[in-house]
This record gives structure tokens, sequence and C-alpha cells, in this order.
């Protein structure tokens, strides 16, 4: 079999497994139109059939391709669906005040996820996460938001590898072409954001965490000096979002006097 | 040195070491009007002057009291703060269909969390959890909701232990006082939920996770059979409020064919 074939039955097993061993059969996804969440939704399909649903979640900023596209995904593959505008929910909090697409952006996450955990409470299912490994890393995704789930098939997968796998799945060409955007506000682009391609991210990003090369080994390497500080700094900076919260541990020291 | 004095002392500097070494020097909490917020404020007021912002957070289904309680320590300890109130956003989502009250309290504790987390944008700041280690084991907190932050002193302490040090730290007498509760609505206990004190429970977690007893040894120890059983399952069905997402590895598999 080749590689993305296995890939895909070890994935639906995961899941399978993962699920079912919590007691519940039913699972939610925030489908945003994009190619993570679409490859975590064929997946799901393969493995729970009628008991996945895929939650579309725009905002006022989302682009209507983007629901258009999700749109499609699940006519393509029967997946179950249904769809709730956030924009009322992020109006309330920020009335009328201007303040940064970066901090509406990530209220909107985490209202998205909010709804994906009441609906998931509500229909005694577990929510499915859509991060790869290069948002994973690059700390490019919103903490407690569309980076909080139950499981995820894709984490440990690169942002090129998800494209691959997109195309063996058959995920919808008009999300495969499209170029990768986090959709926070209309034609945001995540490799403008990030200054590079995910292809020379996911090669360095390669590199350093898998090959676990240094620094300096990277530049020996010929890889572009600014694309060595950006991953290096991001992944350190970012850290925080791979961790739970720091607890100061009290066992074990001389308070007991 | 007392024991709560040394504690006090371990845990400020606790505080500004995980602070100052991510760079930032603001932090943020919200003020619930119960004890363990109560004590980190404190923790944090001592830790950074006027670098604490204390946020109250009422819903239309918190008590007036618990307000008053927040605002009330908030002044005893020139503890600088504001409020906002998240009734439009609950109402915003939940529209008027009735809902079990565990699905507002946990969708009005993420509304909570992602509040925090905007102003935290807002202000470089930090946000503190307040989640004690008696709701940590038992799960008793809404995952992506309460339990969320980004350094949280009290995570090691039991919740009467909370208390012993809640009077040590001159906590105001109307909120040691009064029965825990996570003031989901008017006259919510934590005791009556659980249903035991957190006297007993505490006897029992300590025994169980502290001292690594056994179920079997627990019963011999004549701790109540409904309470262990209670205490274990919890623990063991609320685990995954305590782990990251569960993310499917795929590095080191021999998916390179």
């Amino acid at each position: 079999m080749k590689k993305y074939e296995l890939i895909e039955n070890y994935l639906v097993k995961f899941l399978k497994d993962e699920v079912y061993k919590t007691g519940l059969k039913n699972t939610v996804i925030g489908l945003s139109g994009g190619v993570d969440s679409a490859v975590v939704a064929i997946l799901a399909k393969r493995a729970f059939g009628e008991k996945i649903l895929a939650v579309m979640l725009p905002s006022a900023n989302s682009s209507q391709s983007s629901f258009d596209h999700a749109y499609e995904l699940c006519e393509k593959f029967s997946i179950k669906n249904t769809s709730i505008h956030i924009g009322d929910l992020v109006k309330s909090y920020f009335k009328n005040i201007q303040v940064s697409n970066l901090r509406v952006g990530n209220f909107s996450s985490r209202m998205r996820m909010s709804i994906l955990y009441d609906i998931s409470a509500k229909n005694l299912a577990l929510v499915l996460g859509t991060s790869n490994k290069s948002e994973l890393l690059l700390g490019y995704g919103t903490i407690f938001g569309d980076l909080a789930s139950a499981i995820n098939p894709i984490g440990d997968m690169y942002k090129t590898e998800i494209f691959e796998f997109a195309e063996h799945l058959g995920v919808t060409q008009s999300i495969i072409n499209k170029p990768p955007s986090a959709d926070l506000w209309e034609g945001q682009s995540d490799e403008q954001d990030l200054g590079f391609t995910y292809r020379e991210l996911d090669l360095a990003l390669k590199a350093f965490v898998d090959e676990k090369m240094s620094q300096d080994e990277l530049i020996e390497k010929k890889f572009d000096t600014k694309l060595v500080e950006l991953i290096t700094s991001r992944i350190r900076q970012n850290q925080f979002k791979r961790e739970l919260s720091i607890i100061a541990k009290l066992e074990g020291k001389a308070f007991k006097t």
C-alpha cells in the first residue's frame, strides 16, 4: 500500500480507538473551508459515518467562499452538517470599538471553540482537533481556541503533507487550490503572515525538529538565515501553547513546619 | 516561620519568576467572589502591585453577593479592578432556548476565559489561574474555561488548605464564611453537587493521590465506600481535563514506503 493509504487506515483506527474508549460514540468538528478541517472531516466520516457533525462557524470577517467550500465538501462526502453564525457573539463583546484584527480573530476562534464544546455536550460528542504540525510548532493558532480539542488526528503532519494527504482523500479542488488562510479577515494569507511558504517552513521545521539539527547546522545547510531565526524563535516563544498551565508544585517541599 | 507564611513567600516568588521570564510584566485574573480567586488575587497583588488587574465577570445567573464580595476584597487590598457583564454574550448564543444549568455554566465559563484572554492581549498580560487541587483532581471545572490559564499558583493546594491559607492572607470574612460555590446559579453549592464536604473529599484525595493508597486500603481505613467510589471514578473520568489534546503520533512509524 502507498504511504497515504497506510496513514489513512492508521488514523481512522486511531480515531475509533480514542473515541470509543471514552464511552462516547459521537464527534463534532468545526469546518472552516480550509484543507486541515476538510481532511479531519473525511477521516471522521470514514471512522464514524453518521456520528460526525460538521459545524460551519462563519463570522462577519470570514469569507463567503470559505463557507461555500466547506458546504461543497459536506455534499461530496455526505457529511452531516449545520452552521452557526458567530457575528452576534463577537459584536456583543467588541461592540463598535475598533480593535486589531488579531484580537478579533483570537476572540472569534474562542467563540468557535465554546460553541463546538457546547454542541459536544448536547450531543454527547467529542470535539475533533484540526491543527497541523506546522501550525502547532509555529504557534500559528489560538490557545484555547482552534488549538483546543479532545482528539487531533493530524497534529503530527506538516502542512505540506496535509496537502498531499488531502489529494489522496479526494478533498474538493476548491479547497486544495486556494492559498492557506486562517480566514480571520478577507484575503488573509498564512504565508504572507509568516513571511515564507509552507514548503520553505516545513523543510526547515523538519530539519530542526525531526532531524534535530542545530541553528548553526541549518545555516550551514544553506537555509535562509531569516527563516531559521523565524522558526526557532517562534517555536521557543510559543512553547506555552503546547503545554498545560504552569502549576506551582508544593508537594515534597519543606512547608510542613 | 509558619507553614502558610513560607508558602506565601514561595508562591509570590513563583509568580514573579514565571511571569518575568516570559518578558511580560502585567497580569490579569478573573475574580469570582470565591475564596480561590481571592487568594490568587492577594498573592498577585503582593507580587506585582499595580500590575495586576482583577476582572469581575458576572452573568445573569451569578449572585449579586458574589460581585459585592469580590469588590470588597479589591477595596481592602487596593487591587485595581474592572467588571464586564457576560449576560449579553450568553444570551446572544442561547437566545431564549431552555438548556441545562450545566451547559449555560460551561458556556459562561468559556466566555469568561475568552474575555480574560482578550484583556491579556490588550494589556500585554498573563492570565493567572485559580483552580485548586481538589477541583483539578475531581474535574470540577470547565475545560478551556475556568481551568484555562497561563500560570496557576494554587493548583497544588487542596480546597481545605486554601481556606486556611485565605485566613492567613486576610481574605475578607464574607468570602471565607460562605459555602463554596461555582456560582453558576443562585444558591449552588459545590458540596451539595459533589455529595460530600471538601473536608471529607480532601482527606480521601490526600490518601489516594498523595499517600498512594489503593481503593481497598481506603475502604480498610474506614473511608466511606461511596466517597471512595466518587473520587476514584471522577479522577479517572476527568483525566482528559488535566491533559493536552490527544494527538496521533506518526513519527517513527513505518509509513515511509
